[in-house]
């Protein structure tokens, strides 16, 4: 998400580069509002911000807008609806027409009391269009902007009613620019201001593209109120909690070439390469990363090892993501025709195989199935993030992790299943020491089953003993 | 428009049927929104409802939809949006997320203080999505009810706040549905109930396609509220005044097999041709009607005159009402596309022709060009309607009206400029027989340039003397 | 269909006027090819000819254009194609790159001996794209002209080779248009000039919108070579043998308008009535027409018996001809919707309804119905056509005479059906009389099972006895 | 391109699996052709086909598709046709009706000679739908089996009448699948078999995924004739000449995990990297390749120097190849948003940039400046591809080479124009020891400007002395 003034001229092509860099975040569908004098625009879409239509309908100097991730916040009937118009309800920004001539907002994370908020809307008497956490936190924000003009005490009334993570950019009709974060301070917010441009961003990136290079950090609690032209005001709302910075952001979820919370990604995975060659030994004849998040990994560990990093394995350019084979022939094929394996590197050789994290195994025993079938003599699998064995409650898809085969498996249960030699993770210690925080700045909770928040605990407590299977599905029935 | 509840399954092909049969009333674009349980589920779509889509979504027991007409409502940078933006954000049903679990209305008609509404709901922070009065009307409806939840005394605010025509019908997420309509009554609403259905709409025609055939009719400034097993409850709101029923609706805008307010369209428009063939001679030898409204009239002046009436004009049933010839060629022949003339029957022929109304008089010379290029010998042109001279402020189109022909010019200057040998217009009087109702219950604002509300009067006051191409404009920059 | 030339400019907007005019004769498809210089041009689409787009692509001063109406030609797995991939394929005109440059041609008819054509073209190494006559008479006519490029023997040996109706215009790479007709003239074809334009079509309104006033026709067994500037050529190519005018062309085909070889078609329609009234006697109230075609007939009633015609049956102008309603209910009242019944004009009546032909009787049975719930005190039904029995091997779609009513019932027993209390069909001296040819220039085939040519009596002949409903299959499987 | 039979059921997934490994070959559109029987089924897209719809209408065991590269073919007027018009006509394969029940054919590579056989078709009285040599190629074979029905005699024919490069395959109604090959065998063809599945393809990577390890390759000259249960036709039509294979093929065109007439795409590229080691020297810091072309080069250079391979550039995965910048500031930065600059690995480092060709060197000149902006020392550029100094005959496109820098620039001059601190090209000594054939067996022609055959000498030699932005059109003018 990102949102932004501009002063010379309408903003959209800002806000668009800002999504371009941010597309790796969400590829769902995107959206944008801009406002031009006292009148917004808005557009909706489904797929990639490269395809966005109608750009030039978004005139004016202030914008806001976000590529949709999760799959979160569908109704329940949605096999007969249709996608056109799902994604104007469904999509980011949302928008209420009062008060301040207008709000449109967009927000990053989950709250845990998603459940309990909407119940108390609904007995007031509103009626929530999606099953989104953005819908009611603008609700709530509007409510009380609605009774209470303060925007500093509506919002500090949102963080006291609020559980959960959440990075917030809002745009209102009288022209603010604001965002604010929750008290942990879980998915990142910065922003920045060059002469004619001030931009609130999830990731440095979308700043960087749009030439601004002096990046702050909204403060977990804090509120960042801007107006082109007029001092920045920064109040920290709520007395500051112990810090709980996801780790998965740098292990996996934000930009190589980001600077998250001051710490530079990619220095963070090699050094994540770097932590696993001094836990454990190989005599691999060759390091082969799983593209493209595990390679700065694999060269971590070729500094320390001197082994080579060969492509073994090579990316098909021309397959999208969400890309479904339309026939039996083509989902036996998927992995191989996303991944294809180069021959002369692996034949006859020791492969170290690296990759970032093991979800359900599914996928990695097919790739080590095709590295064997290949002819590689032997597949050594190293993995730069600990294993996950717990729900995230703070906004990492918990779809693409219904079956997390660390739970309840030990490492050479995996191994087997994999079909590896070898199975090699990184230690907890290793991935702190990599990222640079605190055991008490980071939320580990995936890794632990200790959650920083309270109601996430119980959640998390209450799921304990049943089917790992069932974990999910119980938690949706909460929320 | 319409809106119902059915008490044995899913609404909404009730509501498709009558849109379908009020199709007549708007082309633009249609709109359908349901409500199952507390879920409100809607789609809008451009053009025809027998177009219309992605119909299984909609589900639920209650619902209301619309048939788009005006080109009013747009905003102002047209150029640059998209049609599929505008479609969501600018046709009926609006709808409000609060109170009462959400209120999803339609409007017909129109208001004439609309600019002050607006004017006043911007300076309370409202942001207007379109510039069309039935957002208006919820907005000030929905505010109304969220300070005071009593319907009826929200009502009568509104009805106080507006000066206009309209007739409303909504729906609220707690389940009711109401209609209520403006003191003077301008345009119709009826409704009606079955065993397992009730319904309201802008014609009966609606009600009867649904299998409805007792038609009550909401009186002017009355509210009805209906939920289909509940005991109805129908509140007059405001003292009656002197209504003023639109006389349009009976001479061109409504269905044939329509009854409005209980007086049958098709019979008023066959005694409109018997009243003037009792006020005018003709030694004609052949009736020819311009298709489709003119003809129940050619045949009342038929059964005075015993001319015979025969089609000298056949429409071209495959172009649309809003076709535009993609060529200079086609535009020139556009006329002649549309309307084909059979030779046989003008050929040498004295030819009485008969339509309801004279706009700019364009059209109508192309026509009599026609016939006489046909080898017409002469062509008596007889209008079931008198000249139409001023503006209408309540809801007729005044797009299609810009240039009223009748406005500054005599009779005679008329039938010269549209080339025909004779030109008889009807009598106020004979309209007034023809429809059945008295001077003082018909609003005739368009034919005398006297209107029943003092705004609308004094706009047209401000306008006279200015030049008639100039009114509209100037009507239009005091919206 | 339409082809021609035009020598001050492109000729796409004459093509385009013209299918216009022509859209009744087809609404499933449009297609259109241009030749500029020596480069074609062409598109094909799906629907009506007023939504064609792409229209500039088009340049070039000689075209051939078509309007698609039969479903016959889909190929057999018609079920997993796309609508795109059928309308290249399968709608006209058809191309041939080779001799003179490329061909382009149209057909308006049937070939009888279809299935023995394709044969031999199949045992000859042709692949068959379509199952579609137009495609074999291009392939024959294309390979005749490989072999000697004399049109006229080219063209006469397609004459001697294929029987049934075909009507054919055609445009080569040289710039000739060409036009030909079987030698019984089942089909219309006709041409004209003016200065600047020079046209073939099947109708002469096609001619008349684009201001060619002197209407030719192409001969039965005759070929027009032409080429604007040059002298026409026509040449009898085949001894004329019996014509054979198709009767259906002038009861409902073609337009009210049209000139069908020299016989004025709306004045054979309303004669069809005055023939209907010599015959029968009514004493009914009101005659009502089934819009649109039954009109003129209605009239020529009205003009014997002094019964006055009302609008008893209104088509609801909104729905296109082809629509099915998405739902149950909507399906129910289908014919209500496309029909509307005007309660005032037959309630409590004596209603004579005229119709151009009964096929099923269903629609039949579900407008007397209509009028009855309405109060019509009694319904008698004119028929203007004679009792179709017979199938139709020339060109008029047996899809939708699957089952003819009339092959096997009596009059009494199909009234009975119908529920109407008297049923008068048209005499075939009544029709002859109407139309203006003799029974010898005539083709009566479906009326009386006598067929002109051999074939076609021969297939009629051994379905002779088998079940109405299997005729039609087993006619298909023969082709 | 693919095509091939299936003894087991249908072919399309086999084709479609081919076609999505070959992507890299060509992105603008996709076709395919299956035989079903005696029946011919085809669909044609614009795009990937990884978005190929109608997919099961495909029917048949034998089948044939391509993927689309040039944008050659396109006919004069492309600003007024539509993309689905074009579609249709100028995407491969191409088909004639005719001789055996019909014929399918790809080619890939490029004719000569084109203009000439181009101008005999059209004066023998063919239309030419595009401007494609594959349409040239399938109307000469066509013309030829009509005439004399032996294949080897005919493709023969073909092999005499054309110069250029061509690879051939071709599916004919009666079941034969062949392929054929130019004399030099410029371009790659390639085929295998297993028990269920025959496949001819241009890239062993098509068959390899489709489950086929055993690779033959169609011989320079030679023609193939398979039919799955029937014995293979191996048949060398022309005396074979010095062969030319083409070195781009290796260098960049093919995916790096094909093998080409046997020699190992990545083995090429390491060893391209390594024999630039061996010619220069290196003090950088870091090697950074482009991605992705360039890795295995990079790693070629790190084994034999030491020096780490970091990515320094990191593609933007959500941008596809063909996309444009909607705005000004969005191609202001499209280099930047495709390649992100990972900061921390270039910041005050000597940065070793490895790249497999310069074209015009303004891409080039971009990434110099962004690795300078984000504060690198020092940038040697490295090209793993001597300097291209001549237009292609042959098949690669010359729409992106249409200012090839180095062709009136010397290396220094060409480096001073991007902006690096040193520019080292491959040796054609380094770039044959990579490939392993000599240079006989190679075609060098645009390093050296000697051709192997004499019209594109002649065509060379007319250009010579002409400005460089000139050379193109002449050429495109002399087709």
């Amino acid at each position: 998400m990102i949102a932004g003034e501009r002063s010379d001229g309408d903003i959209i092509s800002n806000i668009w580069l800002g999504l371009l860099a941010l597309q790796h975040r969400g590829q769902e569908a995107c959206g944008i509002y801009t406002l031009d004098g006292k009148r917004f625009h808005h557009r909706k879409q489904l797929g990639l911000i490269e395809k966005f239509e109608k750009y030039n309908y978004l005139s004016g100097k202030l914008g806001i807008g976000h590529v949709r991730y999760s799959t979160v916040g569908r109704p329940a009937n949605r096999e007969t609806e249709s996608d056109e118009v799902r994604i104007e309800d469904f999509a980011q920004p949302y928008f209420s027409d009062r008060p301040r001539g207008g709000i449109a907002l967009c927000h990053n994370g989950n709250l845990v009391n998603f459940a309990t908020l909407c119940a108390d809307l609904q007995s007031e008497g509103n009626f929530l269009t999606a099953t989104c956490d953005a819908e009611v936190i603008l609700k709530i924000l509007a409510e009380a902007l609605a009774r209470d003009s303060d925007l500093e005490r509506a919002v500090q009334l949102c963080m006291r009613k609020f559980e959960g993570s959440y990075s917030v950019v809002a745009l209102t009709g009288t022209g603010e620019v604001i965002g604010f974060r929750d008290p942990h301070g879980f998915r990142p917010l910065c922003f920045g201001e060059n002469e004619d441009l001030l931009l609130f961003a999830s990731e440095s990136a979308a700043l960087d593209i749009n030439g601004i290079h002096e990046i702050s950090n909204v403060k977990p609690g804090e509120l960042v109120i801007a107006q082109k032209g007029k001092k920045l005001i920064r109040k920290q709302l709520i007395t500051q909690q112990a810090h709980a910075h996801c780790m998965f952001e740098y292990v996996y979820f934000s930009r190589p070439d980001s600077t998250i919370d001051e710490h530079d990604v990619y220095s963070v995975r090699i050094k994540l390469g770097r932590n696993l060659a001094r836990t454990y030994k190989s005599h691999a004849d060759v390091i082969v990363a799983v593209p493209d998040t595990a390679r700065p990994a694999a060269e971590g560990i070729s500094m320390e090892t001197g082994i080579p990093v060969l492509e073994g394995l090579i990316k098909n350019r021309y397959i999208g993501r969400t890309f479904i084979m339309p026939t039996q022939d083509g989902r036996d094929n998927a992995v191989a025709l996303k991944l294809n394996v180069v021959h002369t590197v692996v034949h006859k050789k020791d492969v170290l195989l690296v990759d970032d994290s093991i979800v359900r195994g599914t996928t990695m025993r097919k790739i080590v199935g095709l590295l064997k079938a290949a002819g590689a003599a032997r597949v050594e699998l190293w993995i730069t993030c600990p294993p996950i064995k717990s729900p995230c409650f703070y906004g990492i898809d918990m779809a693409s992790h219904a079956e997390l085969v660390a739970s309840d498996s030990s490492i050479d249960e995996i191994r087997l299943a994999i079909g590896a030699d070898e199975l090699c993770y990184q230690t907890i210690e290793g991935l702190l020491d990599a990222i640079g925080f605190t055991r008490n700045e980071t939320c580990l909770a995936c890794l632990t089953g200790r959650y920083p928040t309270p109601l996430a605990q119980k959640l998390a407590d209450e799921m304990r003993g049943k089917e790992i299977d069932g974990q999910i599905r119980y938690w949706e029935a909460h929320q």
